[in-house]
């Protein structure tokens, strides 16, 4: 049996090694910093961003993403969603011909306003079969400590689809298959910007009914632009939508919601940046979302005020009060 | 204009006696016990309930039924699920001929397996179009401190279900009608079962990705035995639903859940009735709602699971093992 690379040594990148090492695959992990992979190596943790999680002997650890990837069968991709291209740009050439790429990564490309598989198949050249998608309610903290937990595994091929399935089945880690990859990976990025608002929200004191109602239209807006770029409804009922979403919102260990609440505290963009010294993904995504929800004609009331509270220096507590007052209607 | 009465003032009959005054309707609130009749015309609160809530100046409070029933137009039924028949029938003689019937219960009857507004019908003698329901995130605690909140009122009556909206709808409180009653009062009866298995799971200390596949399987159970009833699905993804569902999780105030917690800390069932001197709704409608399941022949792994645990002394730990091990297969 060949070997599973998993490109990108983030906290899900990391998490999701130990499954495949759990599930019994050989792994191995690229990461960008060398200071990383020397810590993976020589003490089997990744304390930048999960030191609780130890990866179990077998997985190795390289910067080399050329040899990394030769010879491997399961290409895992789990770098921040904006660098994909340019990474995958420089990695294409050393995939093996029948190779299955599979995307953990959650957000939309700014600019193109493409989905993180459609990077991988027009920058690495692969027909769009070759490619699966990883995704549901899996903080990675949790699943490096075996907390049960479910995902979601979607390729329009069946048989890779159960193919990576065989290979992320632990007892702590159950994968189910579905073949609706649009729905997916939209479930995983507009989770984001909802949890922006959650966080918003949050800081701003309101309620457990706010919060509900805010999860519960901020599916409907993820499913409305699902539906009109041809996903499954029901998808976004399931782990990769709803699931995800509540487990995100629900999380004081999220990043986006976290920086939702910085937001909230009245934090100004570059304020919450510097703090956390790093940018949330929604805050690059809601940007995408907005042009392609705008693009496709479909109203998404929460991912405007988002963009709108990040991006044109809206005040949250306005933004919320705009949501709030939209007018009584049929459901 | 005639005057609204309510019957029951518990801690939603009370907050929602707030919302009607707010709305600028006349309330009349009928208690079961003097004393908190007596506390809501001296006092302007209900002290056992919600004693922050501050009820408007208009609202009167009474303990005679059948003068707070008659001249009523709109007649809120908010007593306990399981003891709705038996009230209802002495009520229903002095209801007015063409007044609206408002149900704000959340249970299946014990025995018939009935939905409340079923029983409505039946002990009241009233035509199903008279009957409307009420039903969303809204936790009495954040109503009663006016805290943003949506809700649904569903009535196969279109004219009925906007009399009701505009009854209810203030700045804090936005009322969306539907009419699927069916759905709108499952997705409140059984979120109270999917609730107490959310309280258990929190005890045993599972984390977030656990809880939020609990939710996401939770609501796909009711969606299940929604449409064997002739619910719309749709229904499920909405603030009745998933709102709720959401809402009631998510709250460390909610009753089905801290009755939940008790159970998952080891608690039987006469301990956790002992300390908290009640019995959550979940855990009478987790048997009623597990025979309509069984006699639609619709799978509801989560309600089997919470029945055993109540009912049959089954171990939570043994219970939620047998969930998470249910084997992995297309979503």
């Amino acid at each position: 049996m060949t070997h599973v690379v998993v490109l990108g040594a983030g906290s899900w990148g990391t998490a999701f090694a130990k499954v495949l090492a759990d599930a019994g695959r050989d792994v191995v992990v690229w990461a960008r910093r060398p200071e990383v992979a020397e810590a993976i190596r020589s003490t089997r943790t990744n304390p930048d961003y999960l030191p609780q999680l130890r990866l179990p002997a077998g997985v190795r650890a390289t910067t080399d993403a050329a040899e990394a990837i030769s010879g491997s069968d399961l290409v895992v991709l789990a770098v921040p969603a904006q660098t994909l291209r340019g990474n995958l740009a420089e990695w294409a050439r050393h995939l093996e011909p029948d190779s299955t790429l599979v995307s953990l990564m959650k957000g939309i490309e700014l600019g193109t306003t493409k989905r993180m598989s459609e990077v991988i198949v027009e920058t690495a050249g692969v027909a769009a079969d070759r490619v699966a998608v990883v995704s549901g309610p899996n903080l990675a903290a949790e699943i490096g400590s075996e907390q049960p937990a479910a995902t979601v595994v979607a390729c329009t091929d069946t048989d890779r689809a159960t193919e990576v399935q065989n290979s992320v089945n632990t007892p702590y880690f159950r994968p189910y298959t579905n073949d609706d990859v649009i729905g997916t990976e939209l479930g995983g990025a507009v989770k984001n910007v909802i949890a922006l608002a959650y966080g918003i929200t949050t800081a701003m004191g309101l309620g457990d009914n706010t919060r509900a109602t805010l999860i519960t239209r901020g599916l409907a807006e993820t499913a409305r632009l699902g539906v009109a770029l041809g996903a499954d409804p029901l998808t976004f009922a399931g782990l990769a939508g709803l699931g995800d979403l509540v487990a995100t919102c629900s999380s004081p260990l999220s990043r986006n919601r976290t920086f939702g609440e910085r937001l909230g505290r009245g934090e100004t963009l570059e304020q919450a940046q510097a703090a956390t010294r790093q940018t949330a993904e929604g805050v690059k995504s809601c940007l995408a979302i907005r042009d392609l929800s705008r693009a496709h004609g479909v109203e998404m009331p929460i991912t405007e005020q988002v963009e709108r509270v990040c991006h044109e220096g809206a005040d949250p507590h306005t933004a919320m009060a705009v949501l709030m007052s939209r007018k009584p209607r049929p459901e």
